[in-house]
């Protein structure tokens, strides 16, 4: 510890502690300029290293983020709400709930690059669909992008034997989507289960999703599963943790 | 990119892809010592500094750790699972889906250091709960350790014009907990929302789930409401994401 707050004089994290005020309180909002080395080192008498070192607090935390050549600024949270399950119905019989986090209802991600390829399922993809040896499957990749932002990466796993010969093995799944098509196979997806791990990032994972910083990101497998408890499809989701709120709604008679 | 991949020559990152790769296949355990500079230096025919980026692309990604004075280590990943919604009727029914991670089913967090208070609640808990302005909270707060080790730290609010005269203003809330004291209140808990946010730890945060490394924590607020969409409790709940799989079940008919 570094600090010098027995000695009465102000250390690094004495001024994280203010600055982290500031941004908590709004006073210092989001995208704006944070003081940088030289207005610390003024502002509150202390040398370049202990400023740079307040500053490292902030950005290892996430609260700040440095632009190159034009400064560094608050960071900006307008997350996406990933909601689920995500139905009209529930919707409505959720509405008088009040979420605690405020996100940017208008962001949606657009779906960017589908690439359908039936291949060999890895060991864990052909355990949970319970397929034969052999047996292949339908991949669907798909990058999801806000502002041109890849913010998520899905891969989608069905068992080819049961969905060959339909739109779910083309680029456009149609109306619906893929879940329309398994209805009409009668193969409908009724219950979900999500798995959640968090990590940081592999490289080929930053680069893919444009990390700039070291932001964790979030895995997510679902698995979907007939009224007859027939793993139909399984998903892999690799998220920006930062561009995400999840929701998750249920009672306790599920 | 100091690679030279291109010259023919090895660089950190295929160093870093081969250590990589055979943490993934099992051939080097979770637990198992990582060759060390010395090792990597010779068996590659690198120079030092290259083994040592080889080995800081590992411990970024946290699949390695570092242990003072004994070694670099295959991180053990044996999670805690959370499922939601944790019931035994909710897991007989699903009792034929299979998880698609492996999770330590014996290890159950254990409760440790339970604080109980009645306070002014925060505004968004305030909103959250749509209490009158004054209105107190009977705040729970405690932490969770496996092994001695903080995994969640948990902070749940009550409306104390509900509870108040209750077991949930006493640190033992008794046989089946706050829900059943609820529930003998005419107020049981049949719908939850659970919002999820990831975020790197602040220094508190670090300190109080003993964080060795830049690991990212999950943030999930809960909110418990009644058959008449009252809200009776918000839980914030801060878990050191390597510590757990989450898991969500969920129908379309929710």
């Amino acid at each position: 510890m570094t600090d010098n707050a027995q000695s009465g004089r102000v250390g690094y994290r004495d001024i994280a502690d203010d600055l982290r005020r500031k941004i908590d309180s709004g006073e210092l909002p989001p995208g704006s300029r944070v003081p940088g080395e030289n207005d610390i080192t003024s502002r509150y008498g202390v040398a370049p290293l202990t400023a740079r070192h307040a500053l490292d607090v902030l950005k290892s935390e996430g609260l700040i983020v440095a632009k190159r050549g034009s400064g560094t600024f608050v960071r900006e949270f307008k997350p996406i709400r990933r909601v689920s399950p995500d139905r009209l119905k529930a919707t409505a019989s959720w509405g008088a709930g009040r979420p605690i986090w405020t996100t940017d209802v208008g962001t949606r991600p657009r779906t960017e690059s589908v690439f359908v390829e039936v291949e060999q399922p890895s060991a864990p993809v052909a355990q949970v669909l319970r397929l034969d040896d052999g047996a292949r499957v339908v991949v669907r990749r798909r990058t999801y992008v806000v502002d041109d932002k890849p913010v998520q990466l899905a891969t989608s796993y069905y068992p080819e034997a049961l969905v060959a010969g339909s739109a779910i093995t083309e680029i456009d799944t149609g109306e619906g989507g893929a879940y329309a098509r398994l209805r009409e196979l009668g193969h409908e997806p009724v219950r979900f289960r999500e798995e959640l791990r968090i990590r940081m990032p592999r490289e080929a994972e930053r680069e893919a999703l444009e990390l700039t910083q070291d932001m964790p990101i979030v895995l997510i497998t679902r698995t979907a599963y007939t009224i007859d408890d027939q793993p139909v499809e399984v998903s892999e989701m690799v998220l920006d943790s930062a561009a995400y709120v999840l929701e998750y709604k249920f009672t306790s008679q599920d």
